[in-house]
């Protein structure tokens, strides 16, 4: 489940060809392409900018735990690529294969080396991506060129205690706190989001922390108010407590008023038109802040 | 492959079920959801706006040749409802169930009756897109409340012969003449734009008629460039023969300059980003001549 995970290097290979064992798919979802489960994408980066470059076609059929395919470029000069790994499949042996005699290299690395954390539901983990590089963490990582994790738990994030802690002692630049989704009910959002919060500031007094509430509020406004009252409230108290580098992203507005039908891929989580929303509203501040 | 396939209806029932056999999927692609392959959704009209209400869950699993879920409603007020039929699977037997004792009524029809008739290859079809009802053809005509011919075919669409005059004697209010990625050379292309667009013309006078080249331009220039002034030459051949109701739409510049390479699934396959940045495109000239 490397969702976040890339391979990023330089060769001038004429082809590159990834075999990886995968298995246990974690969400066999009617949501997701076979490419976002199982397969990997991989961009090239042009004058540093990224610039799509092929995906790897995953393995179909009975008894295949494994992906394995083959781009070709049309020349064999140097390239700076990044593969991005699976978001569903757990992924064993990743194997890249690049003609014999071509030269590798580890690349200039990110502008940004220092990750941004995201954390949260399957919203942050890519449900409804169509790829595993169009959930909105990989598209900010890759339009700011900075080294992200993603901390995305699809059916699975309740700012538990140990996961905060674990949290809190990762060097990042920023902290996207974008829990709302799995929180079992309102009144355990309201239980542990000033918490899991603190959690973090307490351990790193100055990393810029951006709270988020959730996008889909038009589905049940009456019960996303409620959560998005909480999670302002959160904010509000960081705030007056002092809070110089906290900062608040209404899920509300995220969604293009006009377009708000065209955004989802099932009423809840973002399709590619909804991640790449939620990436120029997060990706605004976020370029500020690291 | 009842791709543009939608059944509209108004009914008072708190819940709708959709059953159906599916069978022999057309495009088993790693490229495209379950729900968009074998799924349905519906949409429903708030003030004549159409609003995402649901998807129906595919059946999954060895054996499984049907689709079969349920949506269910707060309350049982009456509703305008339209289900859009899945874009790959062949479809038999649709059951709609509603709950015993509730009405249904033919509801209130299409604004514009007369349908857009869409004719291309797998980007008219909804290859890429996640959902039945989010490639471009369909996001057109919800947003303008018009009924339309899904007239894609994955990987087939030549303007062969009896295709295009089977189109010519359609009646239809406007025709999207979106031709160019099957053919299989631009040679063939040269052959076949002009006569299958002569085709329509000659039988249809005063049809609006919209010529289109392809969207993945970038990823060919050179090829591409060829195909993109056949295309451009077709329309300039009509307009100087006098034609008054011929459009040309040119494909490179649908995707946004900024972010091409969030706008397809797969380099060549509009994503969601893609199909809604190209309804924009073509739904703006359609709005006017509808």
């Amino acid at each position: 489940m490397p969702a976040g995970g890339r391979i990023r290097f330089k060769t001038d290979s004429d082809y590159v060809v990834v075999h990886a064992g995968t298995y246990g798919v974690l969400w066999d979802d009617i949501n997701d392409t076979l490419t976002s489960r199982l397969g990997f994408d991989m961009f090239e980066l042009k004058n540093g900018k990224p610039c799509f470059s092929a995906i790897f076609v995953p393995s179909q059929g009975a008894g295949k735990n494994y992906s394995e395919s083959r781009v070709r470029f049309p020349s064999a000069e140097m390239r700076e690529l990044i593969i991005d790994l699976p978001l569903f499949a757990k992924v064993k042996d990743v194997y890249i294969a690049l003609r014999e005699g071509s030269h590798i290299d580890c690349g200039t690395g990110y502008l940004h080396k220092k990750p941004i954390v995201f954390y949260g539901s399957s919203i942050v983990h890519g449900v409804g991506a169509g790829k595993p590089a169009s959930n909105y963490p990989a598209i900010i990582g890759r339009r700011l060129d900075s080294d992200f994790i993603n901390l995305g738990f699809a059916g699975a994030a309740k700012a538990e205690k140990a996961v905060m802690d674990y949290i809190s002692e990762l060097d990042m630049s920023v902290f996207v706190y974008d829990y709302d989704h799995n929180a079992p009910s309102a009144e355990y959002l309201a239980e542990t989001h000033y918490a899991g919060y603190m959690t973090v500031r307490k351990k790193q007094p100055n990393l810029p922390i951006i709270m988020a509430s959730k996008v889909d509020y038009y589905r049940d406004e009456a019960e996303n108010e409620k959560r998005r009252l909480i999670i302002e409230e959160s904010y509000r108290r960081g705030i007056a407590a002092g809070d110089k580098n906290l900062y608040f992203i209404d899920g509300r507005h995220i969604f293009d008023d006009d377009f708000r039908n065209e955004s989802t891929q099932d009423g809840c989580h973002p399709n590619d038109v909804g991640y790449l929303a939620m990436a120029k509203a997060f990706g605004e501040i976020i370029e500020k802040l690291i």
